[in-house]
């Protein structure tokens, strides 16, 4: 078993934050704050905000910058974000790095760079030491963002391991949203004192079972609840309880993530909150159509969210 | 054939421009301009900055912004800069496209967003739509960057279409970096007013005698003086020549097109100019191994570049 008493950071359900945009398309940080405040009230022990979900590479710089400091301003507890940090660029990792040490948060989850693609793993291993190095502040805690589907780069168990080794109690974790259980398994084994987060709450108890931590979910923007119960069943040991919720999660998240996940899930907030402008989305994301949008909002069943 | 008395902007030998960095792998002003002045000087017809090649997407904003800056006060001709604009971020596509005109340069080679995947056509039309209105400066005019191996988002003909009817002497052209001759060939004959340029001399006669205007590439760093020939035997009609010229041309970049080509390309920089400062690359991308460095060098015929 993991000796979790030497890992550090969050754990457990985290929502991978949806950042609201107004009529053009900026960020909305009122309602941003108030987005975050709901999913720690409904039951989020962490939030992960300007990742894939947060549309963070669709912002520029200084948007990203301006919406964490207004976040943190908002008064949302800085010891549970975990903000992604990067971008294809490595002076812009190192900046928005800094800028989330500087605000205090837990960590920092960062993509590999995606331009290129079929770099090898020593370029990826010295964008990665360039970033702990040019950050220079031994309160990093650098969780690895993998996510293949996107960034067409494969984080490879040898990088992992050379990452870990170069940079103990500095490369702490991992998001891994590859949706594949035999490498979420095969991390918590291999790395024991390393923080593996599925990037799926239908996940969240097999990871919890083998040794991870949770999951950072996008879905979890609707799911917070019914995730965080079965969060708490496990940590009771109720085990037949904790499947049988995780059976109603996994049913859950199946309603949703038949569709474009932000789309729906952007839709799905303007139902709830009963306020449209949580449609708008920056290209080149899409809202759904409305008899996509239909068909979600009749199978989703609503009253089961948050 | 093509109307080409209606098009506007470059055409003919285009290098994706390398950009040399310092030891700290900031991008270096005074090399960067040199090589722009020698490539001119080697008979390069224009010079597309900060491409893929150019190392464009591993610079924040502000480099980008602060180095097309420089260039143009180096003396560097406006009218012959294609200068990448293109970011995942909307704001940030806009924000270097408007640099871009102020700057006075001929046009901006734009990339579809390239970290979300599978968006469809209304989401990247919406992109480039939006692109356009927010620069909202009819001087504009946009080359659509196609480069599927890197950014795994295919700009096919319906959205080309579609863009360049909303859009008529705006978006303009396109680099296809694709190298798919019937692709090249087809956007000839389909859109007669629309600038095609190759992403590899390889191509040049070729996308010549079919219509098009020329190549963007990132070999021409090195094999301007040839591709010039070229260039100028067809324009002269002399098809044997022509013929000749471009067999020596595709030989010439087939010798170093089997290396990682900006690693590749910058080693022999730093061997042709004898400035070893060429040899510096952000990562992702690395340099070569001294095994492979010398099996480049030695298989180069290096009196034949420039």
């Amino acid at each position: 078993m993991k000796s979790k008493e030497s890992r550090v950071g969050l754990k457990g359900v985290l929502a991978a934050v949806l950042t609201p945009m107004d009529e053009d398309l900026n960020p909305n940080h009122r309602a941003f704050a108030a987005h975050c405040h709901r999913l720690l009230a409904a039951g989020c022990h962490g939030l992960s905000v300007f990742g894939t979900t947060g549309e963070a590479n669709s912002l520029s710089l200084n948007e990203r910058l301006a919406a964490i400091e207004a976040l943190v301003e908002s008064g949302v507890p800085v010891g549970k974000l975990l903000p992604g940090t990067g971008s294809c660029a490595l002076t812009d990792t190192v900046r928005l790095s800094r800028a989330a040490l500087e605000a205090g948060t837990t960590g920092a989850l960062v993509l590999p760079p995606f331009y290129y693609k079929g770099v090898g793993d020593d370029g990826l291993f010295r964008f990665f030491a360039e970033v702990v190095e040019r950050v220079g502040d031994d309160r990093l805690r650098l969780y690895l963002y993998h996510i293949p589907q996107m960034t067409g780069v494969d984080l490879g168990l040898p990088l992992i391991s050379r990452l870990i080794d170069a940079y103990p109690g500095v490369v702490v974790g991992t998001k891994d949203s590859s949706g594949d259980r035999e490498r979420i398994t095969t991390l918590c084994r291999e790395f024991p004192d390393f923080s593996v987060l599925a990037g799926t709450e239908t996940l969240l108890l097999e990871t919890l079972r083998g040794g991870g931590e949770g999951c950072i979910s996008a879905t979890v923007n609707v799911t917070s609840r019914l995730a965080r119960r079965v969060y708490e069943a496990h940590a009771a040991e109720k085990v037949d309880e904790a499947d049988a919720l995780q059976e109603r999660l996994t049913q859950l998240r199946a309603s949703i993530e038949a569709y474009p996940v932000v789309p729906a899930l952007k839709r799905l907030m303007a139902v709830l909150t009963a306020d449209d402008e949580w449609r708008n989305i920056r290209p080149p994301l899409s809202g759904l159509d409305e008899k996509r949008a239909k068909d979600l909002l009749s199978g989703v069943p609503l009253a089961d969210l948050f």
